[in-house]
């Protein structure tokens, strides 16, 4: 079958012929619908993070899937359920965290991650899932279904961020995304439609008129451009934000961030950036975080129930959002605009089939 | 009556006379029994932090107070209630934050502090104070009741620490405190004595013999010393801790704290320092922040509820390490030894007054 893989030493993705994998016990055979592509992606194909399944020279990609069950393999699936899959698995058997259902929170060397960290994901015709990593949906949701591993992705870094908050009676009326990407965007319509929060903002480094200025203006919020107020001017600019939400992986936002918060309010990192030495004013911000008692939180990955909650989500975000976000779903004969990097690209999928209502 | 102040543009304290103040509607008269001494009085007579009261050039200071009612002026407290005071007042009129019992939350500008910000303290013959900022603790409490209010500091920090890793089954074992001085040894005991982890430190800066150092290890506590163990060290050296407590305001350590984690884990950062501009790896550090879900919080203050939970504290903690910890009570003709700061020196506190059981 056809699967789209980056090879060793290669910065391109390919279509490679893999053989079609078959259930063990306890798992079922998927027929893939749809895979997201995203920053992590892009990320692996970088070289920057991501490693190899052991002894294999190339990695399936995708993370983002939804497919329908093919195979239910005598579990208590049935056959043309339509699923998502969860990304960690368990590297060498259960450890504690995937015991507790928190694979999320698993420390590095105690998890696989499918497509990212030593297993290959799910952007091929077919795969297979032990079924407690599978969610299953509902039907109408198989188009968009590959929106719901990215959208659990704020589930948790919400949760988080909440639970920081949770001592004290937290009046949240401002909230920023740092970060004009599809999961920045997604999370801004999360913040939008959750009513949590009488204004929103979003950062970017685009000029109008672009696409991604357009949704967020249509969400009702307001746009800033980082290049006339860095984030560290915000609170003097616009207010300060009683939530931020990182998903650039700039690494200077998360100490600007510290400046950018309200007092009492939470920062969330979720884009990873690489190595980069820098100069802060450490004391004033150590400072700034005891006298307002602010808080950050790190936040990766997702367990099931994030994926649950996520599948709700995905129902209340406003279709019109929905449609100009998703800029392409590309068929296997057209797979590579699907990772095209340009400004009018926003979020892309690879269909491997079609969904078909039985 | 006797009161310890600060003059305006005077680096130390001196013993001056003011009015015995009467208690207002809803006041009470409290005699003071004890008053402690920390490192915020250092830092206000260093003039690194707190504000005079408007149009006074003097701030008496004190805010670790314990004292008697001496006169209930109508309320519902009786004469001779042992009584402990909170520190925060709301400046002008109340503010939600103070409405909803939650001072310590209030940003600045919508606070005074007892004997720090622009309010005076407590370390006079009497002071007054609204029944509600008020706490009555045990009579058996009175010689001790002045560590009731750095207790409540730790209680709320913890609190919120606790909170931001509710999201998931947090199961910490290691905790450090960062700093030696009485606040990181009060809170260093509290640790042993929650058995919450299995292993505890204290970081400090001093060689043995030290009595700091023999508290920590009759504690049962590993002390490290930070000259030779940097805090970003921790976890190679010994291993990464679940929690931290700063106390120190070193500045860097907000940031090496991130390193010094073990995945999952929180920081809380109670230290306040100056201004200091210094060189971090910031990307390494973010992307460990997200990748091992690890959380900061910043605490400043303590409310009503904090002050409770610290009198039940207090009364769970070894009476030989109380015995240690507190240095010399001075009455007030000795009262200059009480802001002595050499290495005996642990805790310290004024007596204004004996207690006697009626």
């Amino acid at each position: 079958m056809d699967a789209i893989a980056v090879r060793k030493g290669e910065h391109e993705p390919s279509v490679i012929e893999v053989p079609k994998p078959e259930p063990e016990a306890n798992e079922v055979l998927v027929r893939t619908l749809r895979v997201g592509v995203d920053g992590t992606d892009r990320e692996l194909l970088e070289g920057g993070h991501g490693e190899f399944p052991a002894g294999e020279d190339y990695l399936v990609l995708g993370h983002e899937a939804v497919g329908v069950v093919e195979d239910s393999n005598g579990t208590e699936y049935d056959e043309g359920d339509v699923v998502v899959p969860t990304v960690r698995r368990p590297p060498n058997g259960l450890n504690r965290y995937f015991e507790r259902g928190e694979p999320d929170m698993a420390p590095e060397g105690e998890y696989s991650e499918r497509g990212i960290v030593g297993a290959h994901g799910f952007m091929a015709e077919y795969f297979t899932s032990s079924t407690e990593y599978l969610v299953k949906i509902p039907n109408e949701q198989a188009p968009l279904g590959f929106l719901i591993e990215p959208i659990s992705i704020t589930e948790k870094a919400l949760c988080h961020a909440y639970a920081s908050r949770s001592a004290f009676e937290w009046e949240p009326e401002s909230a920023a995304v740092l970060g004009n990407g599809s999961l920045g965007l997604l999370t801004l319509a999360m913040f939008v439609q959750s009513s949590k929060f009488e204004r929103t903002y979003c950062v970017g480094r685009r000029s109008r008129p672009d696409p991604t200025v357009e949704i967020i203006e249509e969400l009702g919020a307001t746009y800033v451009d980082s290049r006339e107020t860095p984030v560290d001017e915000l609170s003097n600019e616009y207010e300060g934000m009683d939530l931020i939400y990182e998903a650039t992986g700039y690494a200077k936002h998360a100490f600007q961030t510290i400046d950018a918060l309200a007092p009492n309010g939470v920062g969330a990192l979720l884009g990873v950036p690489d190595s980069w030495e820098f100069e802060i004013d450490g004391g004033r911000l150590h400072k700034e975080f005891i006298l307002h008692n602010k808080a950050l939180v790190g936040s990766v990955n997702s367990h099931i129930g994030h994926f649950e909650t996520a599948s709700d989500t995905l129902d209340s975000l406003p279709e019109s959002f929905l449609d100009s976000l998703v800029t392409g779903v590309y068929g296997i004969d057209d797979w590579e605009k699907a990772f095209a990097d340009d400004d009018t690209t926003i979020k892309t999928a690879v269909e491997f089939s079609a969904y078909e209502e039985r």
